[in-house]
């Protein structure tokens, strides 16, 4: 039986034309980039026509503007340490939101114990950050802002433009985990003025473990990777060319399709909100009804266990996520549900529920058929929604 | 008209098991292995199978110890900062040899700008570390050694054993970087009784922008990537599935094929010195005349320039490098054939004449033709050339 795949957000399903690219770049069997004879000329060739593509997505000011990386996780490391490292003598402070990915989250911890400092500004019921307080945060010490595009677990969308005004006007470099949005919404690199921002072909139905970060020219930041030349001195490593030639597929036909995609997604958006609130009580649907993706719906769902629900849903072959798949080890609540005010019970009891391209209102309906039997029977078993029922 | 790929250190042609095996997990599309649905659970499952493979390669005595990465430079990167951040507390010395990688020189580069102190051992005329010279360069303040297992340059294998007796005995971490070396010859991490140890796939034909990080249990370091929970929380990130299948089979491959392999490998040697010798007066064959790689021989050709050599076998469909692909984009000398005593235009005229399984003996033949000619003219308008024989 084929899996209703609500799961998007923690990888999309490979393009078959993305496939098909891959495929022949395999066959192609192409040299390293690096080398000066014509085995290494082929593949340069491939690799920059992908990064021509990828620049485009974003709307860079020029290809050199984009580095690949193995992964949205790397881009974020690359870009906050990058530039942590490059400008210790400067200062020590960096100023970021509480509902950051682990990647951001876990790049500033190690910063904090090589003696960085952190400021993290919070953010209001729908998850959004007030641009004031990261003007208020800044001090002569400010190094970076990192603050994301969307938000992964939730989707709400924060103000980067206007964040982006503050930090130019202060010269202080702005990194934008914009992994969630490329390829799903707009992302006008000129447009949200910010200096770095990292992104993950997979988000966009390109192959997982290939990722870019755009980097501003003129930016400072150092190197994650030391070692060879290649990426013009920002990234040493034999390139994945493989996966970046996908990457450069993938982005081709997202920016050819977004307008599409996301009329579609907003449909599957509102009938998936429509139908959770006509037939599930006791539920919070999170993040902010308007500046938000429009591929993905968190819903906590009182007096039970979103873990639970995910496996009943699994045996019925639906696949949804509690939240990001690379926390789905952690049982412990979302810090991003509890930022925006959920009580801890609830945001245990969350689901995010994401889709794409190729999602269905049939695979919305079904899933909602199914939710609704899974949850009646959670609660029927439930302590507290016996308690709260009395 | 097919070209004389003698510049396998550049990168292997993948073999088609491997290209099979990632063209159906293309086709396959599985999921992200974080995901604690089924979609999740297959990709979880292929992921392992791969780690055992890899694992049995190099004789790990648990698959867990192995953490895949996007490269070698990834790995060498991951260990040596890894352990430098780790243990900062305790030290901030760390010993090395003067004919690393780049990828081991400019991470350590990074690491001197942060105030660690580096001493780096010299070597014989034949590239070899002598492991006394290890012994007496530690003190106190050491937290770890990073020594190469052989030379991608000039091919000389280190006597790694010994160096790691010491390193041992006085409990400080050993770093390895094997990039050059697994796959192509054994390489047992329990005989070796190194901590570390960095490999890529793309050395053992497997697809290039993979690579291995071996890490014995209870060596203590921190992830270059921090995020998610992948790899047991050693790196994070999305895995680069398609990659890692690939690194699978050809580790697997590898392991079974290698004493053929080697066979082959050192017959092609013997008839390219030798071929060398009779055709090419002043020449000289660098590195080690036992203790060096099967499948790469460097020759300095006194009085020219060997990037002059590569273009001109390049107009004859004939790949060859002058060094490392990562450094092919630097015109200066090779740090390596400095630190073994070449002169400065002896090291600018040196080759890198690398091969491999599918590489036969007329190739080698082709290419003793194609470069004699080439030397000759090269000669003949070398002012360096005419002098010398005046």
């Amino acid at each position: 039986m084929k899996v209703v795949n609500l799961d998007y957000i923690s990888g999309n399903p490979v393009l078959p034309e993305v496939q098909k690219a891959m495929i022949e770049a395999i066959r192609e069997n192409y040299g390293n980039p690096s080398s000066s004879h014509r085995l290494g000329d082929q593949a340069t060739e491939t690799l920059e026509l992908a990064r021509g593509r990828v620049a485009k997505l974003i709307n860079c000011a020029s290809p050199e503007e984009i580095v690949f990386t193995s992964c949205g996780t790397e881009s974020i490391n690359h870009a906050i340490k990058g530039v942590a490292f490059a400008k210790a003598d400067k200062g020590k402070h960096i100023i970021t939101s509480n509902i950051e990915h682990n990647a951001v989250l876990k790049s500033l911890r190690r910063l904090l114990k090589m003696n960085y400092r952190i400021t993290s500004v919070s953010v209001d019921e729908y998850g959004i950050v007030n641009p004031d307080d990261v003007a208020k945060a800044i001090t002569d010490e400010t190094i970076l802002v990192t603050i994301m595009h969307s938000n992964n677990e939730i989707g709400t969308i924060q103000p980067i433009e206007e964040i982006a005004r503050i930090t130019r006007e202060k010269k202080i470099p702005f990194h934008c985990d914009a992994v969630a949005s490329v390829g799903v919404v707009p992302v006008d690199v000129q447009d949200l003025g910010v200096d770095l921002l990292s992104f993950s072909a997979n988000q966009f139905h390109g192959p997982s473990g290939v990722g870019g970060l755009y980097i501003r020219k003129g930016t400072n930041l150092s190197p994650l990777l030391d070692g060879g030349d290649q990426e013009n001195n920002r990234r040493a490593g034999t390139e994945n060319l493989i996966g970046i030639i996908g990457m450069g597929v993938a982005a081709e036909i997202a920016h050819r399709e977004m307008e599409s995609r996301i009329e579609h997604a907003k449909r599957l958006k509102e009938r998936l909100i429509r139908g959770l609130k006509e037939n599930i009580p006791d539920i919070i649907i999170n993040g902010h009804p308007e500046f938000s993706l429009p591929n993905l719906v968190s819903v906590s769902v009182k007096y039970i266990e979103g873990e639970s629900i995910v496996l009943m849903l699994d045996e019925d072959n639906i696949a949804v996520s509690t939240r990001s798949a690379c926390a789905s080890g952690a049982l412990r609540a979302s810090h991003v549900l509890l930022s925006i005010g959920r009580e801890y019970a609830d945001a245990q009891g969350t689901l995010v529920i994401s889709f794409g391209r190729d999602s269905t209102e049939v695979e919305i309906d079904r899933f909602l058929e199914v939710l609704k039997k899974a949850v009646a029977f959670l609660r029927n078993m439930s302590p507290l929604y016996q308690k709260a029922n009395k």
